[in-house]
């Protein structure tokens, strides 16, 4: 047996998500799959965390236990020739018996795309946010620096119900930086764990205060509030990418 | 009466090309039947050029005689409520009575995108041509300077039938230019007008050398044999991308 380390890009459009749900496909489920044709038995498969519906990933992570004879590049192809052209591999290496994708986790990068031009674009309408009106930058930029650091970022989880037992809504976010290429609002969030729909929610905010509808110095009285309702509204999924999980190299 | 210039973003998966035809979704036709819902009469829109099934356009141009009242700005926002996801006008420009966007072209931009690296890319996967073998850039350049310039193209034109009557297969070919970024290679071609297939085939022949299966010197025996047989296969649509049209500047 050994532990396997994946890396895995997928288009979430047609997804329910990551996790494996009673109904609908999901990227766990689809990868599961595979690796049953493969194996002849059932295999579990653990993801680094969950992505909600629509959203995308680059770079997600996860981990599972191979008996099969195929080395960790053999297994890469046999699982891309089994999977939809929406979910792909794009790493696979032999990792320590006690590494575990979501434990051993140093850092998250998410990115979140808004196109912010008048027309749509075809091209990019999978993987964007279309904000017609010119944002402006600076106030982005303003209201995120309120938002880095350690932080109780009640105010910005959008998920029903309350939070996992145990866990807490501390967070702390050890990026959250604006800038335009083109004629694309990038907004990229690193930090080694979010709350359920927190960079959603750190992107409509700060889209409130791009568009003038919220004072960027405001941000402070929202996060001592815990109140979700006086954040900006959850920015859809289409714009969201998992881009990278860090973790600590494996070399010793 | 107006002339007006549109210039046309598309995603061309779905569509059976650029031109209308007796059946298929074609953008000119989605594009005439949005105008002709706007303006309750049929209205006519001239390409500046086809493009194939399956390919892809950021900046196509077209022109149309305009009678409604709207201005340009506003005939760009009832068009792009009026059209499907995969189709949007990113400019309207109202031009002089005489303009023709095939005729006024002064030169045309495409962009082929190979995704070079081993495993597939979903996000990526309707945009690029994946090739898993690494593709030795030096021989593609070299095989692309053997291309750049005035030549008669007849070997890479893959288009059934003959060629247009009166028209030649001889075409300048400004820039032809490969280079890698990131995980991709991409190939851009320039000229004032192309031959059909041209760009795919070029793409194609540039592929060969980069995987070995032709010296890039053969290329001006290639040229000189005016046979399509011994030019490269024709790359897929999914990877081709009309860039751009450079027109004179409007203004005197």
């Amino acid at each position: 047996m050994s532990r396997i380390r994946l890396v895995i890009e997928y288009d979430g459009t047609d997804f329910v998500g990551w996790q494996l749900q009673p109904e609908g496909r999901s990227v766990q489920g689809e990868l599961e799959a595979a690796l049953a044709d493969l194996a002849q038995r059932s295999v579990r498969i653990h993801g680094a965390g969950r992505t909600d519906a629509g959203v995308h990933a680059r770079g997600q992570a996860a981990h599972l236990d191979w008996t099969g004879r195929l080395g960790p590049e053999e297994l890469l192809r046999a699982l891309n020739a089994r999977l939809g052209s929406d979910v792909s591999v794009i790493d696979a290496q032999a990792v320590p018996d006690g590494f575990d994708a979501r434990r051993d986790a140093l850092s998250k990068c998410y990115l979140y795309r808004i196109l912010n031009r008048p027309s749509p674009s075809p091209m990019r309408r999978r993987a964007t946010w279309h904000l017609r009106r010119r944002l402006d930058l600076g106030a982005m930029q303003r209201a995120a620096a309120h938002l880095v650091g350690e932080r109780d970022f009640e105010a910005f989880r959008g998920a029903p119900g309350g939070p996992p037992p145990g866990q807490g809504t501390r967070r702390r976010l050890d990026e959250l930086d604006v800038r335009r290429e083109g004629d694309e609002c990038l907004i990229r969030a690193r930090a080694q764990s979010f709350l359920r729909y927190m960079v959603r929610n750190l992107a409509g905010t700060l889209v409130e205060a791009g568009s003038g509808r919220l004072d960027p110095d405001q941000i402070p009285a929202i996060l001592t509030s815990r109140d979700r309702s006086r954040a900006g509204p959850t920015a859809p999924p289409q714009g969201l990418c998992l881009e990278s999980i860090d973790y600590p190299s494996l070399t010793p």
